[in-house]
């Protein structure tokens, strides 16, 4: 029977030790640092030979120097001797560069895929890839786990009245649909369409929202552009207040300064990326993936099926 | 006859620029920037179908994220339908983590080289590998250019008097003794010893170098300790004055500062990598490598060889 270790870098330490907390063994010892000129160094402070090592590294900003440290710390792995190397990615960035959207784009989603197999990961774990094909760029088995349920848990601790589950643009509606059932709630979606070229984009609502409490869900939010916009669509459609949640809080660029700013109540995320920002909206509540993350590596250890994690109480 | 383009990416567009105009033919029309969460967009504006293309890029700091630049731009031409991906990769990043110095050390440049290919190359030109023993981590065709002869031509032009080489280890001695060669010069050597263990090193010199001109030279200077350390040394010994030399500047953390407190009269480098401070060492003279690597692209072009370059007049 092999012996099962966590390792992390740095994109998420808190995350990967309360994921090892939960799992009930110590944190791998490992250190991940930079050399006078930026160069990465990994240093594996115990023996892996022979073990199954699980590497908790989300690939947010800095996206590049956070993918090098995966990529370095497989490499380092692989070459001592470790049995199986599971790279847990809890946030996979560049899922957005999924497909040729202009012609000569390049497939970047799809590249890291190839870099991370190439490093010689065995297996993947992500959670809420931006677009579920992402799954197969991939070689080897990718377990994909699902935010929504961690989400739904909190908003039905809440008991808020008179639900409305709102998917900010047609993209999200299949995610939208599920926390709406897990909900009991109705569905509506907002729906951009530009009448003529040139003119700007209306927001229409499908769906009856009036009175009610709109929960918007996205999947990421970023520069929360899209999030904001739908908000105010909403209150002018006469809902009572918005919430807003996602899986991934990438909150790049004026997001926090938009979202305090804006008429959300309250935002609701998890802590697949870690909150940098010197000054973030008060308006955050973040929840945490490690009891979902520790239990899908305590199933795929124990060669368990992870389809379970999915549905709550 | 298939058409020749020359891209780059953001580590050193200048130096790619001479080496268009040296060639004679204008820079690929590209644009890599960021999204706002930092992840690299690459735009190719024009067609690379059927095209022979060249990506000049190195690979010095900001390490994590010219590399992936180059992958992504890599991604983006294959995609595109180039009919062959060259990279120039002038300094080759990541080379001393060449081999496992300590136990569970990863081979970062072994997995460099990996990712450069599975991305797409096709080959790879590049200048002083700190290890020429990573030419084998690929299983592509590797071009390795020299910059002992630009370096030798311009000590030639000055005309020292009485000039004596100085390999600053014993792992430069065959780089030295090429300079030396160049220069009809004497060859000498910095030999580090710790007589016992825990008592300091002595910086005992192999060679007549008294009342001499040294020239030290290496390949990379980086925190500049090795270089100053070896221009002390010799200052010591008796030499008239020291010179110091090197393809790539990494020139990273206190180099700058080491380098103009030091005994060193002045530091010739090449523009493998952009001198990148703010304050500068006023001793720098940077030569150009750009007709070497224009002259080299246009002979692998046509398949001609490319050993005549390592000549000088
Ligand atoms: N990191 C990023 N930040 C913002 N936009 C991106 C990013 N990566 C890709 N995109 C763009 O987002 C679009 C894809 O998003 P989506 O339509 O939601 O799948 C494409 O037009 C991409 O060019
Ligand atoms: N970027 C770097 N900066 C400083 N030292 C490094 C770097 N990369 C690798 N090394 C170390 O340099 C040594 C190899 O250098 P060398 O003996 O000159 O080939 C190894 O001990 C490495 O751990």
């Amino acid at each position: 029977d092999s012996k099962l270790k966590i390792f992390t870098c740095n994109s998420n330490p808190k995350l990967a030790s309360q994921i090892a907390d939960y799992i009930g063994i110590p944190m791998g010892e490992s250190h991940t640092t930079s050399f006078s000129d930026g160069e990465i160094q990994v240093k594996l402070s115990e023996s892996v030979r022979g073990c199954h090592v699980y590497i908790v590294q989300s690939t947010c900003g800095p996206v590049n120097d956070n993918l090098m440290e995966l990529l370095v710390m497989v490499d380092a792995l692989k070459r001592a001797s470790a049995k199986s190397i599971n790279v847990v990615i809890p946030y996979y960035g560049y899922a957005r560069q999924d497909r040729k959207a202009r012609s000569r784009d390049p497939i970047t989603a799809k590249l890291v895929a190839n870099l991370i197999e190439k490093a010689g990961a065995h297996r993947v774990i992500t959670m809420d890839l931006h677009a579920m094909q992402i799954q197969g760029f991939f070689d080897i088995p990718v377990d994909h786990l699902l935010g929504v349920p961690i989400l739904a848990q909190y908003f039905r601790s809440k008991q808020i009245q008179n639900p409305v589950v709102v998917s900010p643009d047609h993209g999200g509606v299949v995610r939208a649909r599920k926390l709406a059932d897990f909900l009991n709630a109705p569905l509506a979606i907002i729906d951009k369409r530009r009448p003529e070229p040139n003119v700007s984009e209306v927001m229409n609502i499908i769906g009856n929202i009036e009175g009610k409490t709109a929960i918007l869900i996205d999947d990421i939010i970023d520069t929360a552009g899209t999030i904001v916009l739908g908000a105010n669509a909403l209150m002018e459609g006469g809902v009572k207040e918005v919430y807003a949640c996602c899986t991934h809080p990438v909150l790049s660029g004026p997001a926090h300064e938009r979202l305090e700013n804006s008429p959300i109540k309250e935002i609701i995320v998890t802590d697949t990326i870690p909150i940098r920002s010197a000054n973030p909206t008060s308006k955050l509540k973040v929840l945490s993936v490690a009891p979902l993350m520790g239990e899908a590596i305590i199933r795929v250890h124990e060669e368990l099926s992870i389809s379970k994690l999915f549905e709550i109480e």
